[in-house]
C-alpha cells in the first residue's frame, strides 16, 4: 500500500475523521492506529452494500481497491494517539 | 452509564477486542477510547442486524439497552493507548 497517495485520499475523510483519525464528531469513528485488515473490510462492505451509512455508502462507493488499501495503510500508520 | 456494569460485561468481548480495548485479532476493531456514540450505534445496529457480523451479530443479540450504555461507556473509558 501507498501511505502518501493514502494520505492524499483522506483529504475528503478529514472533515468526519481528521486528518490525524482522531474524529471530528461524536457519530464517526476514530481511526488513527485501527487495525489495517479491518478498515479495508469496512470500507469494502460500505462499497458493496453490505454495510450501510449515509455518508459512508456515499464517499466509498468510487473508491477503487487500491484507495482502500492506501487509506487503510494510512490511517493504521497514525498510531493510537 | 455503569462503568463497573459493562466492565464485567466486557468479559465475553475481551478474546476479540482486548479487555484493553486493543484488539487481539487483526479482523476486530481496537475500542480502546473510540466515540461513545459511535459504539452504542455500532452494538443497537448489530442487534438489530442493520449491521451484520458473524460474531457480532450473535453476540450483541442478547443485550439490553443498559449493556449496550454500558458496553460503549466502558470502551470508550479507556481512552486511547
Amino acid at each position: 500500500a501507498d501511505l502518501a497517495a493514502g494520505r492524499a485520499k483522506a483529504v475528503q475523510c478529514q472533515a468526519c475523521h481528521g486528518l490525524d483519525g482522531i474524529a471530528k464528531i461524536p457519530e464517526a469513528p476514530n481511526l488513527a492506529g485501527q487495525n489495517e485488515d479491518y478498515l479495508v473490510k469496512a470500507l469494502n462492505d460500505f462499497r458493496s452494500g453490505a454495510r450501510t451509512n449515509e455518508m459512508m455508502s456515499m464517499v466509498a462507493k468510487p473508491l477503487s481497491d487500491a484507495d482502500i488499501a492506501n487509506l487503510a495503510a494510512f490511517y493504521h500508520s497514525l498510531g493510537r494517539q
